[in-house]
């Protein structure tokens, strides 16, 4: 097989390792002479399973005892319903800091079960955060819900908003385990595990004890964080080969170095594709504001700020060719987006970055 | 490794073809050069993976045009929610037949979206299904709930209910793809994939064109039938993974000859368990009515209608030591449970009922 550089948004390239170990389980699980597939989520093998992963989430990101870490099916997306319905009922509104796409739908969701705020100024190009001090954070709100990394218009938040008090909900999809977090700073973080962390199909959740047994009583069972922390995220049969790859891929982070080298690698790989950008003479353009632009995934456009649409074609095509694949921009928004995740390695960005100087001699003016 | 025998209520055996197909994807899925694992789930390759399963899905159910066919994360538990969320706006009144522990537990969630009727006398002894005549339905229901199967009672449909014309649901999370079914008589069938047809983490919903555009406007949108229709089952990303295992295992039961012969042999299979409790002159004892014993998940006692613990656990320690396992009943019941879904082999039923019936002869009075 050819060396493929996956730079896709999500689901994202996983690393070699976990692919070995992956296959080597496939039909012997921990030695259990079966397949984890067919396994029954109350057996032995699974409960220790649950408990060894939730012990690596909070050894990485140091989780203080008065989290707790829930594995629950239904990706990002549903905990966009799962916030508002947890959590709302306290005072019935909350604040969205709606800093892109994925903001933007969590705070559309969110509206079915109460009243949201707009933190920041409503608008269609994402392409920074408006300074905290422009914030219009309401004080009464149950909690302010902000998207670490917008993964469609590569706008990460680079600090900790200061929410006065009110509880912190992040959505950190795309850049969950890429760097250390003071986690005792947010209420909630959640994320879906296929870009950083895994593949498709499970919705890891931190949520800090005192904000549970708030949910509104329409609130579903599955996206119910008390009761699934009660039941030790196995009320269900729960989404169990994703929470298991998600666990071999964690193991993985930590036997690289942890989150200390995740970040270290994060700033090196993006600043490869950052730099070409800046040295190209504009010939590419990346539209996001320096100070919030993204280690994970990096839009940019080639020929114009608004691109050039014959000039993208071919620069994916010519990239396909040398199997650098998964690099078209989101539909939203078009142009290129290259997303360097923590297995995306070193080798990929070289290929990637050797192949945007090459495109723009050949075709820069 | 030496032969075992998973008589597993689920996540259940999968066939061993699965296992070589999975295998030999694994990082190279349908030719891509990367694993499905980190393939975009807008990708060409994943759209036809989307449409294929649902072919396959509607050939074998021999599904009428008007009927989708919809993934959905979360599993049958999700699903709970889903239908009074989807269903139950029509009239706020929903009627519920609970034959066992799973459509009780589906008629709790429904409450919290309306106005349940039970439609059988509550009992906490699930033997069997009340006669037809004696049902107690409401006309004015939005839909009737039925459990196809009751997994941890042993509790199966052999008849199809007649609604009078009201919307039928039914829970088939433990004998979908079992037997042929006249979907036209069904508005909605449903069921986590881990049992006949896959392992966890989704649910394939069947739901009559009809009978979308009702969902209460708190529906959170991954259980909202109509937009996951709308969006052809990728609103946001799907458990892929566990999709494309339960394709493998839909394609798996065409090769085999489709649902007549899973039909023909979780009859063979399933009269071979009871012929052995019927013969063994009461030393094992099964609590279901005949005519609604579960084809799929026998449970059963022995030493006397309501066991005997320390025969129970010998039984299951002997079994163990013969590579038969996960046959402990559900905690809810106890006892024994033997799980005969489509990938248990003859094999595996026959090594079963031979260590049934020298475990009596050992043991019987």
């Amino acid at each position: 097989m050819p060396n493929i550089h996956n730079f896709g948004a999500g689901p994202a390239k996983l690393p070699e390792e976990v692919y070995e170990i992956l296959r080597s389980e496939l039909t012997n699980f921990n030695g259990s002479g079966i397949s984890l597939l067919e396994t029954s989520h109350r057996s032995a093998t699974y409960l220790k399973l649950n408990t060894d992963i939730q012990n690596v989430v909070r050894n990485l990101l140091n989780v203080p005892d008065n989290y707790k870490i829930l594995f629950i099916a239904g990706g990002g997306q549903g905990q966009f319903a799962a916030v508002p319905l947890n959590l709302i009922s306290r005072t019935g509104t909350a604040d969205y800091v709606v800093t892109g796409a994925w903001s933007e739908k969590a705070a559309k969701e969110a509206k079915k079960y109460g009243k949201v705020n707009l933190v920041v100024p409503e608008t269609d190009k994402y392409t920074g955060i408006p300074d905290q001090s422009s914030w219009k954070l309401d004080p009464n709100a149950s909690y302010v819900h902000i998207c670490g990394n917008e993964t469609i218009h590569g706008v990460e938040f680079d600090f900790i908003p200061d929410t006065k008090g009110v509880p912190l909900v992040a959505d950190m999809s795309s850049n969950f385990m890429s760097k250390k977090l003071d986690v005792s700073k947010f209420g909630v973080i959640y994320g879906g595990a296929q870009k950083n962390i895994g593949t498709s199909g499970v919705a890891l959740v931190i949520v800090r004890e005192d904000l549970l047994n708030k949910a509104l009583p329409i609130c579903p069972s599955i996206l119910d964080w008390t009761i699934t922390a009660k039941n030790d995220s196995i009320l269900n049969t729960p989404p169990m080969y994703a929470i298991h790859i998600m666990g071999r891929v964690l193991e993985w982070i930590v036997r690289q170095g942890g989150l200390d080298k995740m970040a270290e690698n994060a700033t090196k790989k993006s600043s490869m594709v950052y730099d070409v950008i800046e040295n190209s003479n504009g010939f590419y353009y990346a539209p996001v504001a320096k100070n919030s632009r993204s280690k994970m995934n990096i839009p940019f456009r080639i020929g114009s700020p608004d691109g050039n649409d014959a000039l993208e074609k071919e620069f994916l095509k010519g990239a396909e060719a040398l199997n650098l694949i998964q690099l078209k921009g989101h539909r939203a928004v078009g142009g290129i987006r290259a997303s360097t995740y923590n297995a995306v390695t070193f080798e990929d960005v070289n290929a990637l970055v050797s192949y945007m100087k090459d495109f723009a001699k050949k075709h820069a003016k």
